[in-house]
């Protein structure tokens, strides 16, 4: 298992040392499950190979510099690893269950788990299959965390955490396959409430305070400052999402073009293009194709109000961090994590 | 909240304890879900319902004997009851991903869960919610269990037993879907294995272990009463529900009839019926229809080679018993669920 140095930790360093603890951690459970029955352990190699096939490590990377921001500045990090591994294990299980339900065909650039498997034995096996890992990886995310070397009420409150974290991110991916059934019921806001929930508070806010949880802090001046940094570098990380999700390049997302208006995701973008659109674009915008559609969007202005959006949010978290009683290192890492979160390209 | 007396606990007043500490826990969590957004209560309503649907119970009741086995006789059940409604909830997650990947209607006479959604907005949204509705029932019943009120370091050694239930589960399920893309591949033993791994020790062996667990009890001799035990009459209870999904009575049992025969699964029962058909039956089996299928698997003697193996099974698991140092009541309270577990018409 690769260690991560005391401090001036690099981001490689960081992602090596948690893929380490995984990879580790995912060669047990398959050959566990390999001596039960190989099927059983051809099932967990995908599985394996879906949480490392890469993807950007942003909750492990939140939960370390949460952690690292009131940690002392001798603490080792080794003792998070299984921690941080779990949030990316979780992650998995969220993406594999996501993609089956948007069918989605590929994901950072290689074919999805509901596609791998459906190419195997069919499309409804593929379903059935990809329901299955989603859930081994949630379990896997569990005992992964129990592996985590802190006393067990600090583990104990590291999980109470977790539970509401992954709670809000089941909430808000229900609230986002609702909007799909009825785009025209939605509006601006409510795609914000499923941005806070769906992807702000599990991809930043909830990391945070987990790495909070894992120094066993409570304090509340830094709780609060996380928690207004997270949700609003959170709901830009989303805005980007949507933006990309319409414009963004497949070549460089590992995402289809295009995808968002394909299966009609009521997205924040969206539905401020359609209340900004005039009434031949809205009506061009109900029967158009797909490409024409991401022409119309762009007319209506709505992604240059998507991104004054993601600056004021940026704004408006690094003020939150700005005067937050923690490390200076563990401050300037988020001030710039919140630009590398919010100005990506995939 | 409903108390357990200290003794001579009615079955139906350990259902009532369990029940009213899960319809507790779930009113409070609908409560919190409402606040966010209607819909999501009404999500959450929903997957209530589906948890409070009845069912056996057979979880939490063997969980409790497990403890009842080992604890002292004067030991309040009171604070098992968290941890004894979070096997509930992880059991009504397990249900509603199964019965979404067999397409199956109807569970305890009332619509699936993919079913009731899909009612709503059509059937891709049915197969999505019931999804979510299943990951919403897992990460409560972690919430749930975290509220049991033991000792943190018997919570964790709890847990880590919890969660190998959980990977068995979810790998004998993957069997179960595997074996039914290719049955003709499958044999007698590899319907067995399934059945261990999807249902004997998820049903009966890990609830004992886990109630062990919950007494912080590690007596060797014990652990393994309750492996032999728990292994030999969850494979007979297995045995007994392929005959109910062939010949149960749907009134009775809340299924459709002859389920099995629709999906093709691989059961034991089948496999066994495969083997001992004559050439002339074998070659009808591959053809006819599905009340005529059930006839034959009727001619091959099958059924009544599987209710031998329940009965040899039974025998089994209660030697292993009969010498075990537990409670007297409760190895004359487990000798009896064996007969329910395997004997029932539902």
């Amino acid at each position: 298992m690769s260690a991560i140095p005391r401090q001036h930790v690099s981001h490689a360093g960081l992602v090596n040392a948690v893929e380490g603890t995984l990879a580790d951690f995912l060669a047990s459970q398959i050959a566990a499950l390999d001596t039960v029955d190989p099927a059983l352990g051809g099932f967990a190699r995908t599985a394996r190979d879906l949480v490392m096939a890469g993807g950007k490590r942003l909750r492990p990377t939140f939960a370390y510099w949460g952690w690292r921001g009131v940690a002392g500045p001798g603490a080792s990090a080794e003792p998070l690893l299984p921690a941080l591994g779990a949030l990316e294990l979780m992650h998995t299980f969220a993406l594999v269950h996501d993609d089956l339900m948007d069918d989605s065909a590929t994901r950072r650039g290689r074919p999805t788990a509901h596609r791998i498997f459906g190419a195997r034995h069919g499309a409804r096996f593929g379903s059935s299959a990809a329901i299955l890992v989603g859930d081994l990886c949630l379990v896997w995310a569990d005992q992964l965390l129990a592996r985590t070397p802190l006393p067990p009420v600090t583990l104990l409150e590291v999980r109470a955490r977790y539970d509401r974290m992954r709670v809000e991110a089941v909430a808000g991916q229900y609230l986002d396959v609702l909007g799909e059934t009825d785009p025209s019921s939605w509006s601006v806001d409510r795609a914000l409430l499923v941005a806070r929930h769906k992807t702000a508070s599990y991809t930043v806010q909830w990391p945070l305070d987990f790495g909070l949880a894992l120094a066993g802090v409570t304090d509340a001046e830094v709780t609060e400052a996380y928690r207004a940094y997270g949700l609003a570098v959170g709901e830009a990380f989303q805005l980007r999402d949507d933006l990309l999700g319409v414009y963004g390049d497949p070549a460089v997302t590992g995402k289809p073009a295009c995808d968002d208006l394909r299966t009609g995701k009521p997205t924040a973008l969206l539905m401020l293009a359609r209340r900004m659109a005039t009434p031949a674009q809205l009506a061009e915008l109900e029967s158009a194709g797909i490409e024409r559609k991401a022409t119309i969007v762009t007319e209506t202005g709505a992604p240059a109000r998507v991104e004054e959006m993601i600056r004021s949010r940026v704004t408006e978290g690094l003020a939150a961090l700005a005067s937050a009683p923690i490390d200076d290192e563990a401050r300037a890492t988020l001030v710039e994590l919140a630009t590398v979160a919010t100005q990506r390209p995939a």
